[in-house]
């Protein structure tokens, strides 16, 4: 009982916001690996590949806090409730989060809810899917003339909805990743065609950096129904932008035009 | 010499792009940690931490081709002929690159240099000065109704110049970061000037994720001031967005704004 009491006065809680990278358990970093490692507690999200629980301790309690694209299984509140009891009680809680955790992942929301209880809070960056994904389908963010930057916009924000950002994108000369919006391609398509940018190279890649890796490349007015027929869904992301046309499948769609040319005449 | 012949005839060209992270050597990934422990030869760019080149096998031949802002000594063409002759010559190269290999890089030129020689390639993504950075500093890229998106614009594109797209940048609410931009501050805030934006909360991270590691925050009227008063200079970054009052040093700023205010009354 002596012993049971010492062991708890002991705990000292930290809370640490590590990104897990897109999906690819060997894309974590090496201070990823060493947070784990001295976690008590680890809380992972549901796009967070598990293998990545054997770099903790087999006695740590890990715990699935899992989050989809519209999934509300798990409120925030929630996340933050178990997140705050852990650190109090066990001490070291890695909250293990896809990507990067402070794009679209509400990392600074956890960090503000430790602060007010004055829990220390550290954040170990991970390879974004947003750069990552594309990157490793040999998509880069910019080149050359074809683009001077990069811009990153949620397809479903707090209220669902397609970001107003967007409309402003697609005005633009940026290459432009959409996070969450497979499931609102009509409209988004038709936000760009809007812009006149009907024949604007995409990508789509479903579960990026994973075995299960899927990707289709078009343009704005073919997508919607590559998607379709590709049976491609959440959780996928889409790359607007000249760069994607560097991709090796648009060669074929770039040969595919040449030949209606031709026809033409 | 039956011997040597043999060696020569197994070399196996390979390339692999390995993103390095900001600084931190412990920013590195494992997939990265495992394309080095296999590479004969390794080019590292200037803002590339050299401890991580312990990662590699001892006898592999390691050369600096570093290029910092504006030093031209090792020109692009330069490092392409490198990257192909170790290539062809002895077997697995690794390009190790600061940040991610397609952010403001040059990777895909190396990629397409490299294919053109049939010489397979591999992208290893890492984690971005850009997000990462402002992540170390707890600047989340998007928060709440503070942002949605997030736009990364370099200030130096290849004819020297800010990037054009900038300009559309400013007139939007997404954070912007600012890569190789710090020289042209002066030039930067007075395009946020001209969006009325002389409020807008600015940061700047020189050194970002390294023991030399310095911040500034302030507003887009007074930074310009902050960095000369504070000395700082490339490698730095800019982080422009309400994002940034989430950051602990705003604080003061805006107690003292809080104090102008009342002082007027």
């Amino acid at each position: 009982m002596i012993l049971n009491k010492i062991e708890k006065t002991q705990v000292e809680p930290k809370i640490t916001l590590v990104g897990a990278g897109p999906g690819d358990p060997d894309l974590l970093t090496l201070k990823g690996v060493k947070a784990l490692q001295t976690a008590d507690v680890v809380l992972y999200d549901a796009l967070v590949n598990e293998a990545l629980l054997n770099h903790a301790p087999e006695n740590a309690i890990k715990v699935y806090v899992g989050k989809r694209s519209g999934d509300e299984s798990f409120s925030q509140d929630l996340v933050n409730k178990l997140m705050i009891d852990y650190a109090l009680n066990y001490g070291h809680v890695v909250r293990l989060k896809s990507g990067d955790p402070f794009v679209f992942a509400r990392g600074f929301e956890e960090i503000d809810v430790a602060e007010s209880y004055s829990i220390p809070t550290e954040i170990v960056p991970g390879v974004s899917s947003a750069l990552g994904v594309p990157g490793l389908q040999k998509i880069p963010m910019v080149y050359g003339n074809l683009s001077e930057s990069f811009w990153v916009v949620t397809g479903t924000n707090s209220q669902g909805e397609i970001s107003p950002d967007l409309y402003v994108a697609a005005k633009s000369n940026a290459t432009i990743v959409v996070l969450m919006g497979i499931e609102k391609i009509k409209e988004i398509a038709t936000i760009f065609r809007t812009e006149g940018k009907d024949n604007l190279p995409v990508a789509v890649i479903e579960n990026g950096s994973s075995k299960e890796e899927n990707v289709v490349v078009g343009i704005v007015d073919t997508i919607e129904e590559l998607i379709e027929e590709k049976k491609l869904s959440s959780p996928a992301l889409l790359v607007f932008g000249n760069v994607v046309s560097l991709h090796p499948q648009f060669n074929t769609i770039k040969e595919f035009y040449a030949i209606m040319a031709q026809e033409e005449y």
